[in-house]
């Protein structure tokens, strides 16, 4: 199945993967303008259904890595996101029939869509994350032990790597972490090429149409004037976790992440109540009154309480108003092996997950 | 002119090429070793005049990288050194046909004799330093403003990256120094590959021939009992600055460099006086009671009085007898284009360029 997405969608996929995003993947509004102008321009983007893909095809996974704080000053358009690609396909001796985002959040849903503009290449509803996350060993392909290289990370400037072999999805990242802070904390990627049957095993489905989805319902709620949390609690099947304001941010730029923590003073039925979420690019942790009451996996959500819009981490900032939920997980992450990649512990916490959703039996 | 490198020209490689390094290149004693085994067992290495080459023969530029500190422990063997050849000769579907050390200093003399061992390949006698140096835009190369990729980047696991384009010189230097940190602050490169018309205009010639010619001269003044130091004067042209013992080393592995300074306390003639050299890797500046007395380019190499042998940066240790002797650097290095990219300023001295030897209007 193909479907054309139009100027609308465009809105939608913002508004959507930045709530997808749980904090992470950077602001979507740039590249967001930046499709608008090419839909209004007459241009399209095709989206296709990843069963579709042939066996044999080859498909680009493509992403903007670094601190998000820094994609506010320094954006993505479509050169800058295409370059990695080139190199790709020069080290290949052959072209993508296709391009994938990494993960669903933010800007990075838009990363192939910028690429598509200007190449015509189809886009794969499907990510490899179903969120976003700040690491490639986080990804449904290294949860699965796929090949891991090569890899392209490109820079503003000439400057232009890639990673021919690595001995882990780990070390992968240490190594292009360290490249990308060397270029600014920003860097586009082009990842380890897959083939069509490798995204039909392994990519999550369907998240670009997902999130499409979501930001339309966003939008039908606040056409209509009803309560867009409650709008996006019924599209997603998320748990309300907490209201409040921000009352106080620690946040810094260091080794090629954005790190911190935001707390939370209740409103309203929680007005005795803080909630406190730390935060690697995206968020990962919540705890209430000092107790743990959420974990990565699940997918932490922070939106300003009064239209929906989601607060990246790099523009948390004291005042807001806002609503904190939680989503349910893929299945993936909430398996062992996929808990190991994903959990807290990946983190740096020494936690186990804890989920506000039935665990069914799938852990523990 | 192709001459056969014999069992006995790896000592003498190693003492005269350890001495050019001024305290770089990293020691050469287990590459020598290693040299000497393959030799024993029937091998043997061409070394080719650089005009010989024609002029699209492919030199593979070649290097261990890092902290010499490291390479005490973790050495290099021809398939180390091999690596980054051969995925260098991937991605440019093109075979080598010589290979070239970046440097003559220390260890990484050897460098290309490991590849001439592991593939037959012949060695050109010739660097880009004429001498050790820490950094990129230190070759002759980077003088001439030749173009500075690709370079390959390897670490003994199974890590390999690929810097396929590169803003400046300095760029790229601070690029593959991130990623080298990274693999440990140890790793073999092949760099920006060079043309025969290349290497005949812009290496540094015969200076793996003239390592050899001064090892032999040192070999030569041991065997009789004569002054050793006498006998590197009279060789190479230099200069005596000082002689004592070594009584301070301050060092530290620091951003893929090994950085300090030695303290020298004075003997014989000098016995009322101290000095002090700075180093990166390679010995900088040498300052005499607080003052300045020679710097970079001319090369300041410490070695011990009794046998003539140099003394690394990484082995500079408490109670070493030891004389300091200045050699003329290459003619290259002290142009007023040289010295931009080799004088003290280059190593973050805030000095003009100081020698011993005549100037014969060449700078200033």
């Amino acid at each position: 199945m193909r479907q054309t997405l139009k100027i609308d969608d465009m809105r939608y996929l913002a508004t959507g993967a930045w709530i997808l995003g749980t904090g992470g993947g950077g602001s979507p509004y740039v590249p967001q303008l930046t499709m608008r102008a090419f839909c209004e321009k007459g241009g399209s983007v095709d989206l296709i259904d990843p069963q579709d893909l042939g066996d044999d095809d080859l498909v680009a996974v493509v992403s903007t890595m670094g601190a998000p704080l820094v994609f506010v000053e320094r954006m993505t358009d479509p050169d800058f996101a295409m370059k990695p690609l080139r190199l790709m396909e020069a080290y290949l001796g052959r072209r993508f029939s296709a391009v994938m985002a990494i993960e669903v959040g933010g800007a990075n849903s838009f990363q192939p869509l910028l690429i598509a503009a200007a190449t015509g290449l189809p886009v794969v509803d499907a990510d490899a994350m179903g969120r976003a996350y700040p690491m490639l060993q986080m990804t449904s392909f290294a949860i699965a032990d796929l090949v891991n290289f090569p890899q392209v990370v490109a820079d503003v400037r000439d400057n232009e790597t890639l990673i021919g072999r690595a001995e882990s999805w780990t070390w992968m990242e240490q190594i292009r972490r360290k490249i990308c802070v060397e270029f600014g904390s920003i860097a586009t990627t082009c990842q380890a090429p897959r083939t069509g049957a490798e995204i039909k095993a392994h990519a999550i489905h369907g998240t670009i149409s997902k999130a499409i989805g979501l930001g339309r319902e966003v939008f039908r709620a606040r056409a209509v004037h009803g309560d867009v949390i409650d709008a996006i609690i019924e599209e997603t099947g998320a748990n309300a976790l907490f209201a409040g304001k921000v009352v106080d941010v620690q946040r810094r730029t260091e080794g090629g992440y954005l790190r911190g923590t935001v707390r939370i003073q209740g409103m309203g039925e929680d007005r005795d109540s803080t909630l406190e979420v730390a935060f690697q690019n995206e968020f990962t942790v919540a705890w209430r009154d000092g107790e743990v009451l959420v974990t990565t996996p699940d997918l932490i959500c922070i939106l300003e309480t009064e239209n929906g819009e989601a607060v990246g981490t790099e523009s948390l900032r004291y005042g807001q108003r806002v609503s904190v939920l939680a989503l349910p997980a893929p299945a993936i992450h909430r398996t062992p092996k996929g808990l190991q990649h994903v959990g807290p512990r990946a983190f740096g916490h020494d936690l186990d997950f804890k989920t506000v959703f039935p665990l069914q039996g799938d852990v523990q």
